[in-house]
């Protein structure tokens, strides 16, 4: 790739970041369920990613406040930013070592500092990243929100990936249960948790059809131990969102329901 | 598979079983190592299982008594068990999870129940599943026996495995060592288990040759620290047991012997 | 292979070893990183492999001294051996078990004895190996050496293998510091050890060019938290070393320098 792919904006401009690797990889996780790069935005409220995978099933936006930093220190800015190469270099790193990340306002490449190791990464253009919709602005009607533990929400996923390759989801208002279910030619499955299983249940009536595959993407790289927020409704879009970096950030998934067969 | 290929008998029979998942497991992975689908026979004695390899090489008998079930609720009845399938379905419980299979007798399909997981496996004609010959009306000769941890057996597995495709199991009634050995193009060898390493022995002379591809696939589904029990002679079958579910279950293995080349 | 390409010499000859598995294991693992059999030369001395890979880009000499052995009888004496299968028959034993090692003299194969193992191994023609340059009669210019600890070494050149097929080894003489840097497409990095993280550092003008692959396979069977030791120059072969068997023995790596692209 050639400097020349990066914008104009960056020249003058001063990024220094240090914040712990757990923070950045989860992040980095997070995305990269979703899409190979990304493009970053940082303001004085912190870190903002939207991004949405090529086939346009899902989407993924990430928030990060400066307390999730030991230092931010950032001006408004856009980076383009490659997260295979970034979690590579996390691999190196202790959940608690810091990571120091500083844009070089000359090469326009990012310095990842970490465990002794120094690495310069070359961006990718932001203007060359696709935007996804802004999800704020599509109106969906969620009928139910169940909030459970990552690990439940992990058994459920891969009770249907044994079936089938679509799960239904949704709450059973009679018994306030929420509900994995699946059919394959032969055999069907379902994966139901308990009202007094889950965190937090507001249940009203709500199934819709989502890709296994994608639904194990998403879930695979949320922390263990982690509550899990899902919000449901009958052919709208999967809502998951939970914390991350101790509160100080916010993620939120949004996938696209599938027709089911009738 | 369409219904109609489950037979009438099972109609308007009950079967109500819940065991548990460590249990339940062991007998699938000791029925897999031969079989993908078998015939399990329930009656007031417990459920039974004769399975033979495709090949007709190694067979293989379960028997669980009532005792080894939490609940045993069951008229005389066969079923045709998807042992994979089982398996998947067991892989998502703990060992202490207990599991619920249930008969449908209108659907005729097994309703299989276990930590939050309803899964509803369609069976097999248990009519088209192949009979093992009855091993307890072939007279064969053991001329010793002898009981060892299954550690050290799937030791002496692993030894013959290195050089050949073939061992020789047998004992030296000159030493009362138990020898399990192999000889390739260029290497030979021997694992020997004198007496005092073995838990029980009774030796006499004895020495065959089986297929070591055969004797891995038996040896691995047995849970480490089990007692298994060998009855040995020349070129007869080798004969391999040993109690499962704390002694309310037995397995038997029967490997027919290679002709060795002279 | 035939038992005539065994040379005579060994015809009346006797060798028994006694060795701790660990030790062994070691010794095979250290010469199988750049070679699939050696010739292994006794004396009393000791035990002492020199050896270079197909390629001849790196090279490794392993010594014993009789101290590393429980037992230790053995004529002058070269063998032949076939490291991947004497690494099979140790990976059946435990560090602590001690191997037995006994040339027959009548087959002139190589009886190795573990933890109830009887192998049998067929030797190499030592004189159809080839052997390498004597090092100590090459004259280098080493101009620093550092020792650190096989850890941090093995995330050196794990930081290299991020971007590049090379790496630059060398110490920064302004800073005593010690590091391995990369160059790829795009990306850039560094791993750098300061004085205070080396257990000893020795320091002059250094920096050459290696091959990441080799670096790799040499420091990958270097026993957790050994100290290895650098010598290092300007386009000279990268020396490294450390002692084995409690400091019965000794290691030594030589590896070539690729030219560096101007």
């Amino acid at each position: 790739m050639s400097e020349s792919t990066l914008t104009a904006p960056l020249a003058d401009s001063t990024l220094r970041l240090v914040v712990p690797a757990a923070t950045l990889r989860t992040a980095t996780d997070v995305l990269g369920a979703l899409v190979e790069e990304c493009r970053v935005r940082f303001d004085d409220e912190g870190l903002h990613v939207a991004a949405m995978d090529p086939a346009t099933v899902a989407s993924v936006s990430l928030d990060l406040s400066p307390s999730a930093f030991e230092t931010y220190e950032v001006e408004d800015k856009r980076l383009g930013v490659p997260l295979e190469r970034l979690d590579d270099v996390l691999s190196m790193a202790s959940g608690d070592d810091l990571v120091s990340l500083t844009l070089d306002p000359e090469t326009r490449r990012l310095h990842v500092a970490v465990a002794g190791l120094e690495y310069t990464m070359a961006l990718v253009d932001p203007d060359a990243i696709r935007s996804p919709p802004d999800l704020d602005e599509l109106d969906f009607e969620y009928s139910a929100s169940v909030t459970l533990d990552s690990g439940a929400l992990s058994r459920s996923v891969r009770a249907a990936d044994m079936v089938s390759t679509h799960a239904t989801v949704g709450v059973d208002p009679d018994t306030d249960a929420f509900v994995v279910s699946a059919s394959g030619d032969t055999d069907d499955v379902a994966h139901r948790l308990r009202r007094d299983e889950l965190v937090d249940c507001s249940v009203g009536e709500a199934e819709s059809l989502y890709s296994v595959d994608y639904l194990r993407s998403i879930v695979r790289p949320i922390p263990a131990g982690t509550d899990v927020t899902l919000r449901l409704g009958t052919e709208v879009p999967l809502s998951l969102s939970f914390a991350t970096a101790d509160g100080a950030g916010q993620v939120e998934y949004a996938l696209s329901p599938r027709i089911a067969r009738h």
